[in-house]
């Protein structure tokens, strides 16, 4: 973008996703957004003269007189309309085409191409949304889970922006007192007992604690749960993918424009999106016993969410294998999840013994049998979310930024208490009130920076 | 389509294209649209007491009372929609898993999956649209092109329709007259005079066969214009389709989702799309000396529009190719056109002489220096259109149905001409009449059976 916060020329896009349909959608923001569309629309009235959130039918006429189409336009006076702005959206015939026709005739009208998420940023910009639902929005059109559905609706209608704002509240009158209070401190008027600010500021960390504790669930939940999977050669990696894939594809093979250079292949367990990625050392034949396998292995299971280490039953686990397992679990982050899966159950080695790895739930699975794999889905879904069934009233956080304000947060809440408990003037306590006022305010988008908009919107889609 | 002329059912389906983007569409029509968007939709007043053509602001919600989006709902009321039924329109966001959410929480509440094309069969079963303007709603739909829009454009603002009615209108007069006579045929009244009768007749003829006559200009306008690429191996032919592409590929490139089964590459010239299309022995070095090649270039030749034969100027043509360029020449079908291509024309051999073909316009490039290039597609949209500059009033026809309706109908007229001539009694020439007016009837639907509407709407996409 390269003046994004200009809102003063009228902008216009396909706001319908790209291909042929029956419908495409052109939406037009901006204070000649009227205007624009009536140098295009032929109807039984101009649009000039029609009320807020009605339709009318007509053709679009290009300046040689031809209809480029027959449409219907819906006019949206501001401030009632999704950008804030005059709204006209024009319903063509869905080809790719004819829609793009129509809008270079609403170009060439006046109106200026708009960019990535232009509508949602002005939309923002005009107090119809802030920043977090602006950020729903995106995630919401991107869901691919019931999950992430779910989250971003939540986020959407505000549940996330109204637990800051109550935060923000309790902070601000605190904040408040301490400020008269130096008004009066050549009085040494104490207006904000220490105790009571201590305890109340307690308070609010332990919601924003709350909060960040459920960051990961969030994260998962929006960007589906990366699983790796793990073990030597010929252990049945590739079997146990295809059984999980064949059982729950049609769930997300429907959806076009998948991103395939990260995701792999993905299944849906109970409304959740679980990504299986695909790296050397999983899926080939790399020999885990060599270090550059090793490496691999290791480097890809340190991105996952959840780690799936597989052996074969059917023969015995020898020195090197035991000792990769071990390494490997070893590896994982403190907060990193592994399932153990011994697979070819059905043709146990008599010589088998599971290597000995305390506090990692494992299952027994056949791959030929299909044994064990219900289970397997079951822990996979219950390692991934084992709060599933904490219906917190605390809103779900999905995003790094998200997170990275609330942590911010939370170091300024520290400072300030440390100051209180030095007995330092009320002053410097408020400055560090002050400044956990704005790393949450930069969540809802009160004081968040024009370069950090730029990124957000920027990774909308352009019609947004 | 199990049952496809069903419409006291409620059909959904969404209609804008697959993917993600910033608003999909989802439609729903039938006697009980309106309630089954009332069981999802929580809004400011419910739209059941909305007046048509209004757009109103709310959520769908789930079962369990989440909302799964906020969307806008539009209202039609019956017969004012697209389909002339009661219609509700839901503006969700365009992402393919909340949209398709929606659809599931619609089809819960009542509606039915809508068949390809229901929406488009439902508009004309209710006399919004005749058979000739449906059809022209999934050429556009499918235009890849300026001139493929156009056609279909004038085709569903009626002009094809417009222009069939009045030849039906004037052999309905006719009908009628000679069927009045019937009555009196005992008095001996001839209320039609003969030579009168043949005169209207030879102006209806005339025009039909004037509609007929553009009936290819039509077909490259909506498919585009197929060219074929002939001539020996190295003679230059991936180059050029590379320099053609290259210059024109921007304007083509664009359009997601087109069938990679049949065109190989396309490109546009005035408005006009022409799809090179890839066979062996055009782009494989085949030799074409050999019988095989020359067989199979024949069998791809004859499908082409347009044959361009290349041939090399940097060398001397042998007696094989030469023998090749003229069979292959005189294979074309009689409206086959070809464009003799000479390349390297930069590096003319001494020995080099044009193989002598009567009548084919030819050509000197060079794919080095890109000299004769434009000249090259001048020739190529001249060959495909030669009269483009015809802007006859009649209507263009697209699609082998209604030229073969026509085809009929002349042979019906043929016919009634001839039981004239030979004095034939009244009754057979209103025969043959009525037997015109069906197959002109065909064209617009009137007559149509069922099985060729499904056939005609099973081509659709869902959710028009």
């Amino acid at each position: 973008m390269t003046a994004p916060l200009r809102t003063q020329d009228t902008i216009a896009a396909v706001a319908t996703p790209a291909g042929n349909g029956g419908i495409a959608v052109i939406r037009i923001s901006g204070p000649d957004a009227v205007g624009v569309a009536d140098r295009v629309f032929r109807g039984r009235i101009p649009l000039s003269s029609a009320v807020s959130h009605t339709v009318h039918y007509g053709s679009v006429v290009g300046e040689d007189g031809r209809p480029a189409d027959a449409i219907l336009a819906t006019v949206f006076r501001a401030p009632h309309s999704y950008t804030g702005e005059e709204v006209v959206e024009l319903g063509t015939h869905g080809g790719h085409f004819v829609s793009r026709a129509v809008l270079r005739l609403v170009i060439a009208a006046g109106a200026r191409p708009a960019d990535p998420g232009e509508f949602t940023l002005r939309a923002f910009l005009n107090d119809r949304l802030d920043l977090a639902q602006a950020e729903a929005v995106a995630d919401l059109i991107h869901a691919r889970s019931e999950r992430a559905h779910r989250v971003s609706m939540e986020q959407l209608t505000g549940k996330l922006s109204g637990h800051i704002r109550e935060l923000r509240s309790t902070l601000t009158d605190l904040c408040s007192l301490l400020e008269l209070e130096l008004d009066f401190s050549e009085e040494g008027i104490e207006l904000a007992r220490r105790d009571e600010l201590l305890s109340k500021l307690s308070g609010v960390r332990e919601r924003i604690q709350t909060i960040l504790s459920r960051y990961s669930t969030g994260k998962m939940a929006r960007e589906g749960v990366r699983v790796a999977l793990a073990g030597k050669p010929n252990v049945g990696k590739s079997s146990l993918l295809n059984i999980l894939l064949e059982e729950e594809r049609a769930i997300v093979s429907e959806i076009p424009g998948t991103t395939r250079d990260v995701i792999e292949e993905s299944i849906t367990l109970h409304g959740m999106e679980f990504v299986f990625t695909d790296t050397a050392g999983i899926r080939e034949s790399v020999d885990l016993i060599e270090k550059e396998g090793i490496r691999r292995t290791m480097q890809h299971i340190r991105k996952a969410d959840i780690v799936l280490f597989m052996v074969d039953a059917s023969e015995e686990i020898g020195k090197g294998e035991a000792d990769m397992l071990e390494e490997a679990m070893n590896s994982l982050p403190k907060h990193g999840k592994s399932i153990l899966v011994v697979n070819k159950a059905d043709r146990k080695a008599s010589g088998f013994s599971l290597p000995v790895i305390p506090d990692r739930p494992s299952v027994e699975i056949s791959c030929k049998t299909h044994t064990g794999i219900d289970m397997l889905k079951s822990m996979l879904f219950e390692t991934a979310i084992p709060d599933h069934a904490d219906e917190s009233d605390a809103p779900l956080i999905t995003n790094e930024r998200h997170k990275d304000a609330l942590v911010h947060a939370l170091e300024s809440l520290d400072s300030a208490e440390r100051s209180i408990q030095q007995n330092m003037s009320g002053e410097f306590v408020a400055v560090d009130l002050r400044e956990a006022l704005n790393h949450l305010g930069d969540i809802i988008g009160l004081t968040t920076p024009e370069d950090i908009l730029n990124n957000i919107f920027a990774r909308f889609c352009i019609g947004k």
